[in-house]
């Protein structure tokens, strides 16, 4: 009694003022490095090392000296207890030591070759946080964000490649990666690094389908800061967004995928249930996601008539605009399906109804809050990534693996860019160049997403294998292809900064490229005019007069018998304010978008006015569009425009 | 093996896809049914029961529902193991079953009472959050939101009451309540409710001191609601402020106060070894705090030739801004000091230099992110506390020692004030009247920081009755006192909308009650004249010049022969653009304080003049200083003014 009382009152002394704030501190000061390694290469222009790469050494330094500074505070540190009498594993421990009770948390099952004096070292293990953290916490913002600041026209220009490589391309990936690992793991069971039964062909799917989420960050903040061509920019960045989606739900499908009998034999029935879980999984989650944003723009735009205006209260409409975004997350998880799928395109509609219905603080409150949280939370994860490589505690290193892994995602890579784009080229008016195909192909990186996909199950010692993989290509991928992305820019003479555009004389150098014979960018449109088009009509006519106080009084759109419930439903401020500014802006918005799109749709030969047009809105779009850090001056003068703007209506 | 095999996936299936999503969805609702209540009450004016006591209600019932619907998922809840080779316990317990190790995380001392079904309820227990996430996360942006808010020329002009009121009516109420719960103690021992060793009078004036912290949260954003007296509504903000500090440390001092030998008796030397404590605590947080601000505004200050200046990356400045003040927070906790009070006084020099050095876009940024935080982490807190009721599952409830614990906070409380105000009035050329000392005894709620102090440690049954005991102070003293303050403040006709002001002739009222003859405000400041009057010189002329834009160039206020340092730490712009408007609204700013300040030094008879000034100008630094909701239309105001403010610069 006396020695426990003496040991738990020693741990309490040291540990109780200071629980958890070591932990937080060190990354708090990983960050402040990071932000002032940013401002540093932000004056010298430097791009060999991107931020999210200095992030992650960052990280790697400060894991190897925890691992190999702090010592283990815990004197029973790699001591295993047996209990004849505990058959299983609950999830709580009660334990009786020397008539005084304790109550112990389950958290992992341990390999026993990881049973050794670093296991019970706190330190180590506080700096290990919960997976799920990434998951309900990280992730939200980086995701919602990528979503909010998705524009729209440019991405449905592309509509129809960025769906192929999303979905076909990340299916194609996700098998290929699949194969390859099969045949190494084959070779390891071989040669006897292995036994058979660890390792299925299911697993190598699911390992197939977490690498195959590209996370190019890093390479869309450089195509960002060198102005790079805005179709490539577009491609990539609409591909990666939706194909983390694709990929996360692929990993879950594959995980829910269980052959009742022969786990290596192919089960038909289990197979399409898997394919009708993906499809199931997915649309659900996109209902979820969506239907968040529409009760968000709804109570945004409420007018009861005894009610004062949410938007008069600035910070209980960003408060609600917060909790109701994320919860369309957490909602989805909580249901079974994908939560980061729910909150991208919660975050697309967000952005296209409820934005319109914000009072001007809130829309700029929002956008910075989110932008903020964004920024943080991803670099958060690629320190986080940087210090997992020491201080996580159940690493398996397996060389042959690992050198399989490297293999399989960039044959898998190859087999997804070049043959979908020489499909995708028979049917586009305006090809995919091979520069932007060689570009694409190099810009695979892994990432976030991937990392979040391994780290989130580390239970069985296949898992941990595939994690300590996953760990090592995402740190293969951001060093050498995002280090070498400004080279292979200029190798590929792809037009940026550093080929063909003098960044002082951006313009000109615009105007002078249109006069010059160019691709027919526009006409690129067509192949997603007729969804396109049935959907723009039936948002501007119904959905947005719902739903925000932009567009045409639903009166006007909808049949004459439905006009009593349509004067309810349309927005006093959509009748007679309709030419007042605020609402010109949406009008002219919208107008510009069918314009563009007619102009595109009826003129086959590019016509210079046309194509200046797009050029210069396309470029605005990609800068309120950024993924990365790129934006901040443009920032400046959108924060000190929006309220003078405001202030004239 | 098997068994043991299905267990284990069986709660993987179960809990694998939304680990902690349910739990956030929870708070996530409970926080949106809060923002829709503030909203309707808004509409309503409604004030009997305030949004934070709504926020705690629901919270009870969420929690009621949790615990008596959600049935243990767990099969072993409630029984308890047997380990005879463990002989202590350790932090982390490996344990082989079954041939397999797993790893369990220690997690608290349970007493044999409470060992129950509800024990092994998972979910009951991730409704129960680590109470680290208190103290390093949900804590310091309240706090540093009430340093950063904090407006200087009000509380100087009150100091020396408001820290009389800190730190000897801290000390009194902790005494007090000290010594009234241990005779209860002493008569539970004599009925046979309670062993004599378990609760020491060391115990007693712990219980004390965390029962001393105020948090007058709800009744200062309904002061504000209702313009009260800006005296009293300064008096109530600094002591809660700074009594929280106090009240942590004293905490934090006492359980470190270990007489050597029996417990009971007094010990001279480790009383006086606490004393010091509790000043080597104070002021190294003090310091602590100061340098991580001091740093930040060297920072943001910095004009290196060949760099481009932080503020031209509002993002960065921002992230930069929000971690720096973070760290003084976890450096303080990590060093052995009190965070809380490292990050007040942080955010008070926060306020006064690095503000100066910001952009206009990253002012904007950090005031509307900090206030965010400071909003959502308040209702995170009072939400919580409601669900803590229930869900926490080592609750205590002994009525005689909670029946002790609300007469001894309310004799506490009165043992405080009214000597105190007694003395103070001695002294004090503007008295504190009767009516003003009966709010600010009516006024002693408690919340968060009682609350977080108890919820740090619940390891001991002495510990465990004690947070059950706090909690329920809180819960009566947030429903009774803050819903009664309306109903108070009418009663002891303290100039408000109810008394006296008309809300819409607010002016008029105000112009109307100078003409009739008047307490002598201004008078007020003159007690603590000569410390403002050094300090106030030495910060003009040598703080404000080495980290602000503002002041004169240090080469005219240092000595001669300083001049070649004071060139170099001078800011170009101090020199030529001095006259130039964005420093300029400085200047004025500080010569309007120095105004104030004289006039109200030389004029001891009120002049009609300057009382007006300085109420008006009083007032609008108590909109921007508010800890609550109230100020959000004047937010709207202020983030559409600034930027135009700006743009004339």
């Amino acid at each position: 009694m006396e020695k426990l009382k003496d040991y738990v009152s020693v741990q309490d002394e040291d540990h109780f003022y200071h629980q958890g704030a070591v932990e937080l501190l060190i990354f708090n000061f990983l960050l402040i490095l990071t932000i002032l390694t940013i401002w540093l290469f932000k004056n010298h222009r430097f791009r060999f090392l991107h931020e999210t790469g200095g992030a992650m050494l960052y990280g790697l330094v400060m894991g190897l000296i925890i691992r190999y500074v702090t010592k283990s505070p815990d004197v029973e540190s790699g001591t295993v207890y047996e209990c004849e009498k505990l058959k299983s594993g609950p999830s709580t421990l009660l334990i009786n030591i020397t008539n005084q009770v304790y109550e112990y948390q389950y958290k992992r099952e341990i390999s026993h070759h990881n049973v050794n004096g670093h296991q019970g070292n706190t330190m180590l293990q506080k700096m290990t946080f919960d997976p799920s953290i990434f998951f309900n916490i990280l992730l939200p913002p980086i995701i919602f964000h990528a979503g909010y600041s998705l524009k729209k026209r440019h991405f449905f220009r592309n509509l129809g490649s960025i769906l192929t490589y999303a979905f076909l391309g990340t299916a194609i990936s996700c098998i290929v990666i699949g194969l390859i690992m099969y045949g190494f793991v084959k070779a390891m069971v071989h040669i006897g690094q292995l036994k058979q039964w660890e390792f299925h062909f299911t697993d190598c799917l699911f390992f197939g389908s977490l690498m195959s989420a590209t996370d190019p960050v890093t390479v869309l903040a450089i195509f960002h800061e060198l102005n790079v061509d805005t179709d490539l920019y577009t491609l990539l960045f609409g591909e990666s967004v939706l194909n983390d989606a694709v990929a996360i739900v692929l990993t879950h499908s594959i995980s829910i995928y269980s052959p009742k009998e022969n786990p290596n034999a192919f089960d038909a029935a289990a197979f399409f249930q898997s394919v009708g879980n993906f499809l199931g999984i997915f649309a659900g989650s996109f209902a979820m996601g969506s239907s968040y944003a529409v009760v968000t723009a709804l109570i945004s735009f409420m007018h009861l008539t005894k009610f004062t205006k949410l938007c008069e209260f600035p910070m209980l409409e960003t408060g609600l605009f917060f909790l109701l975004s994320w919860s369309a997350f957490l909602s989805a998880e909580a249901a079974g399906l994908t939560g980061i799928v729910a909150v991208l395109f919660c975050g697309v509609t967000q952005a296209h109804y409820t934005y319109n219905n914000l009072s001007a603080d809130s829309k700029m409150r929002t956008k910075q809050l989110f932008e903020f949280m964004n920024f943080l939370a991803e670099n958060v994860i690629f320190c986080y990534m940087g210090l997992a490589l020491f201080t996580f505690q159940n690493h398996i290193f397996n060389p042959l693996f690992i050198f399989g892994a490297l293999v399989a995602v960039f044959v898998a890579r190859a087999s997804n860019i070049y043959p979908l784009s020489f499909l995708l080229n028979l049917g586009r008016k305006q090809k995919i160049p091979r520069t932007f195909q060689h570009m694409m192909m190099f810009s695979g990186l892994r990432g976030a997403i991937a990392f979040a996909l391994a780290i989130r199950d580390t239970d069985s010692q296949p898992k941990q294998m595939m994690f300590t993989t996953a760990l090592l290509v995402v740190f293969f991928t951001v060093w050498v292809c995002g280090g070498g992305t400004t080279a292979m820019l200029t190798w590929l003479q792809i037009r940026s900064v550093l080929v063909g555009v003098d960044p002082d004389e951006d313009l000109k150098a615009r105007a002078a490229s249109q006069s010059a014979p160019n691709l027919d960018k526009n006409t690129t449109k067509a192949e997603s005019a007729w969804l396109f088009r049935i959907w723009y009509g039936f948002d501007h006519k119904y959905l947005k007069p719902l739903l925000t106080h932009a567009g045409p009084p639903l009166t006007s759109t909808l049949p004459e018998w439905c006009n009593p419930v349509a004067r309810i439903l349309t927005s006093p401020r959509a009748y007679g304010d309709q030419l007042k500014d605020g609402d010109t802006v949406y009008i002219i918005n919208n107008d510009e978008l069918t314009e563009n799109y007619e102009s595109s749709a009826h003129i086959a030969v590019p016509a210079q006015d046309s194509t200046a047009s797009t050029q210069a809105t396309g470029k605005e779009d990609i800068q309120e569009g950024d993924l990365g850090l790129g934006g901040y001056k443009l920032q400046i003068q959108h924060a000190a425009g929006q309220p003078q703007k405001n202030s004239l209506a």
